[in-house]
């Protein structure tokens, strides 16, 4: 494996050995180690100081289940601290295939314009990309697959990227060739967008497996993990309902954003909830009837293809998250409403969530009604149109709160919370606060644990290992919900793939090590951008306005949140 | 004296004592104190425990000359910090007339609505004020002196405040009952705003100067004082040309903030110079022929009344930094048109530094040509209307230049530079860099020092002197052109003027005791909002690109800057 750098400015590739310090470390934790020691923490993050990684898990490369991700970093444009979004796709198994450990992109083009950076084991070519100018993620993605192949996997970004807008994100296609697995959070999008590059196509034609050192016991340790995965009960429920199992989940402890998050129950959930999606998926006859797999090899087969009556697709896939923001969050009681915003906000190549919270914050300040989804489909055009409205929805949710002067935004660090209330799931409501990426709710889920969701004093304890061990999968390239295979796999699952793959004598609770390393990198990036323990808040008023039917406030002690790091 | 604070909500006065540990202090000291004991640091800038400050200087209250400035404080919208913006006019010495040490302003109202606080020695009354929303402050100020008798002093926001933008401050009448002397910076009218506050009317009928403990060493030391200000030269030349001088001297340092600060030399700088100026108020024959006080008994009457060809105002006043922003830097060559923007901009009620920087974003951002004054003025109108784009652009230079993303936005700590580019004028960089304030020039300006403003050695101790004696002057109520005087009075003065006022012992060098007092609270609370050294950072593109013609970039080392506050 090696390090491919290349500066775009002089649209060279260098390919480098992999220092002796990064070694150790993919996904998240390299590109965490990377930014630390290659970008200044303070530089602008659209300016040529920054640097974009794309980094693969140390999993990743041989279709384990739901291990194949890909970590997308460099400062963040919305935070302004360090980033990680990751995505599933076929992105991170192709650049395992062509031997990549990680991908800098170096510098800013010296002309404005628009490129493909096409990259082969021959080596990188820049290939001029005007026409593309503009497109949505969808229609280049066909015209891409055209000029480079069908084989090849992409990363590429949408009229929002190109803009520099603060919400945009990277799709990447997924194992059926559709723009659909977004590193979406923090604004990567619009650091690709400065870079120039309107894609990045990856073709591994030629290149192979990563090599085991003991194949006998990888393939050991994953019959262990796949047995324990697929006998998972979660592992069900996600193939029979994807993530929007979580509607009902998340209206039963009364954490639905509802309405810019001023309730916590949404009147209409049942018309929103994966029950209903499932019965509509079954009902319309989806191709994925109801799900299938976003990454070659994954068993758990979370995702959907949701389609309108008339058997026609609307969008791949609806996620929780976007019925959360997109739905509840705006009063939106239709899942085929709900359904066209996410493609829009795909197609632009935009996060979700924090457009969804941003067009919250537009329903507040009576920019539309609640529930009103032509509306809210003509402010996603104007962000598709660049007007000045549609950049401010575009730079997201604490943006557009700002531009209407309005307290009621639900961002910590100045990224969108996701779908999850924090008065009401208090330990989530920690991870946003404290998580270096800003309010995340991939950084470190607390829902599904059985604890006492009011209860300020066990939230830290909780959201600390939660956050230990998802920086360590998303070091791994291990989607979320592998994590359920993990936590019920033989003692020592994980650290018996890594040794087996690498010759490596990791210990068993390489997991926590892993994590608790990438988390000290990224905190120590943010605290030399300026962060301090006042960045790791939750805003005033949600600790100040009770949130109906708990009436609870989000009311975890600023000494506990403190003392996260003290592990 | 006493400390008058109204609660808002419940509309209520309560006339409270002065604290022991605010009596020493008046204006921008006292301010800061009082932030720092009662305003939650981390708070929402716009929500109910932020408060607003109005607090006359120490020397305020006997129209001593250029020494009546009111000082008025908050936790900014725009930097997140600390604000203290102060101006001339009345307010000060009306407000010392009535007694009042500081008025502190707090909480929220309970339904949205605007109302005009009536002050007067009977106490407080709230005066609905529905029918001046959206009026600029021209005709607003015309109402309420119908209203509320020719005496009153009044400080007032425009449209700009009631929407609740960053770049909104509050004007003050001059001593012609004029709304001309702003509060510009930091966003201030926006905290009005958010508190229903259309106006507040100081009524000082029955009300008396404050008293002296020893009326002849006053006046001894006030003798003193008067005629070192009345010799020394740059009283003249504020006399002749306003601070409009300065467009000369800038150009000749090339220091003069051009087409966005890209440039150090403007090529029509005389058609827009303070000589040009003079040229023009004569020719036309403006009120103030050429130049007026704008507090009662100031004897420096830096300011003046551009009139058009036809005899009619077209501004009150048209001061140096509106003609660097709103001139040079969107290179306009006409002081007719840059009064026209300047018009606008106070009618607005708002800052023109920031919303010229913005401008200049916009113009960089291809919205207008470089000099078109015909669109930025229609720029200026989408303000009024609370278009999308005028709302972006009412947030200021900051919020303008990340809406396009642009990485050229000339400001420190989100708050837009003043008209010194800071390449060029090193020590004033400084300034930028690490006041409290955010980039501010009346913090601490170099530019008249006899120093080699290149050097990056010796800016630091240059612009730490500068920042002590300004802020001490702040505190005093003391106009930063006042400080010519004392410092070429005799030894001692300021200290004679306070001892024979208030009975005090206070040393010789109270200037500096001061100071250092006031910006160690400003710090402080900066640092409890979470603020670093890293906020106290030129931007990086400052650094990096060289300013024609000197081709200097921001040189000053991070460790100097970082060593500012240590005195």
């Amino acid at each position: 494996m090696q390090i491919w750098r290349i500066n775009v400015r002089e649209q060279r590739l260098k390919r480098e050995p992999i220092p002796e310090a990064w070694s150790h470390l993919g996904g998240r934790g390299l590109s965490a180690r990377i930014l630390l020691d290659e970008v200044e923490p303070t530089c602008d993050p659209l300016g040529p100081q920054n640097k974009l990684v794309f980094a693969p898990g140390l999993l990743v490369g041989h279709m384990l289940s739901s291990c194949d991700r890909i970590s997308i970093g460099g400062k963040s444009p919305l935070t302004g601290g360090v980033k990680e979004a990751n995505a599933g796709g076929t992105t991170g198994l192709q650049m395992a295939l062509m031997g990549i450990k990680a991908l800098i992109l170096e510098d800013l083009p010296v002309e404005p314009g628009l490129w493909v950076l096409y990259l082969s084991l021959q080596g990188a070519r820049f290939d001029q990309a005007d026409d593309l100018a503009g497109l949505g993620v969808y229609e280049t993605t066909r015209r891409l697959l055209e000029r480079y192949g069908e084989k090849v996997a992409i990363a590429l970004i949408g009229p929002g990227g190109e803009m520099k807008m603060e919400a945009a994100g990277i799709q990447n296609l997924d194992k059926d060739k559709v723009p659909s697995r977004i590193a979406a959070r923090g604004g990567l999008g619009a650091v690709m967008g400065s870079k120039g590059l309107k894609a990045v196509v990856f073709d591994a034609a030629g290149g192979q497996k990563p090599p085991f050192t003991h194949p006998e016991a990888y393939k050991e340790a994953q019959k262990a993990y796949n047995k324990a995965l697929m006998e998972h009960p979660q592992t069900h429920a996600y193939r029979d309902y994807g993530t929007a199992a979580m509607v009902q989940l998340c209206q039963q402890f009364g954490s639905l954003p509802t309405r810019n998050f001023s309730v916590g129950l949404f009147e209409q959930a049942d018309a929103i909830s994966g029950e209903h999606m499932r019965d509509l998926l079954l009902e319309r006859g989806s191709p994925s009837n109801p799900t299938h797999n976003c990454m070659p090899g994954c068993t758990i087969r979370c995702s959907n293809v949701f389609g309108s009556q008339d058997g026609k697709v609307i969008v791949t896939p609806l996620e929780y998250e976007t019925i959360g923001l997109m739905g509840s969050n705006l009063g939106m009681d239709s899942l085929d409403t709900i359904a066209r915003l996410c493609f829009q906000a795909n197609d632009l190549g935009l996060d979700s969530i924090d457009v969804g919270a941003a067009l919250g914050e537009a329903a507040e300040a009576g920019q539309m009604g609640w529930g009103d989804g032509e509306l809210a489909l003509e402010l996603l055009d104007e962000i598709r149109r660049g007007t000045p409205l549609g950049r401010v929805l575009g730079n997201g949710a604490v943006a557009t709160g700002r531009h209407f002067g309005i307290e009621h935004v639900p961002a910590v660090k100045r990224q969108a919370m996701a779908g999850y209330d924090p008065r009401a799931i208090k330990g989530t409501g920690v991870t946003y606060a404290t998580s270096p990426q800003g309010a995340d709710h991939t950084a470190g889920l607390t829902i599904r644990d059985k604890v006492d969701h009011l209860d300020p004093k066990v939230q830290v304890a909780l959201s600390r290992g939660k956050q230990i061990s998802m920086a360590g999968y998303d070091t791994l390239g291990a989607c979320i919900f592998a994590g359920f295979g993990f936590a019920v796999s033989p003692p020592g699952t994980i650290a018996k793939l890594l040794n087996a793959r690498y010759g490596w004598n990791v210990p068993d609770d390489i997991l926590q090590v892993l994590g608790k390393e990438t988390l000290k990198l990224e905190r120590e990036f943010n605290r030399r951008a300026g962060f301090t323990a006042e960045d790791d808040r939750i805003p005033a008023w949600m600790t100040r306005e009770p949130l109906s039917p708990t009436n609870a406030v989000f009311d975890v002690a600023e000494e506990d949140l403190d003392s996260l790091y003290n592990w």
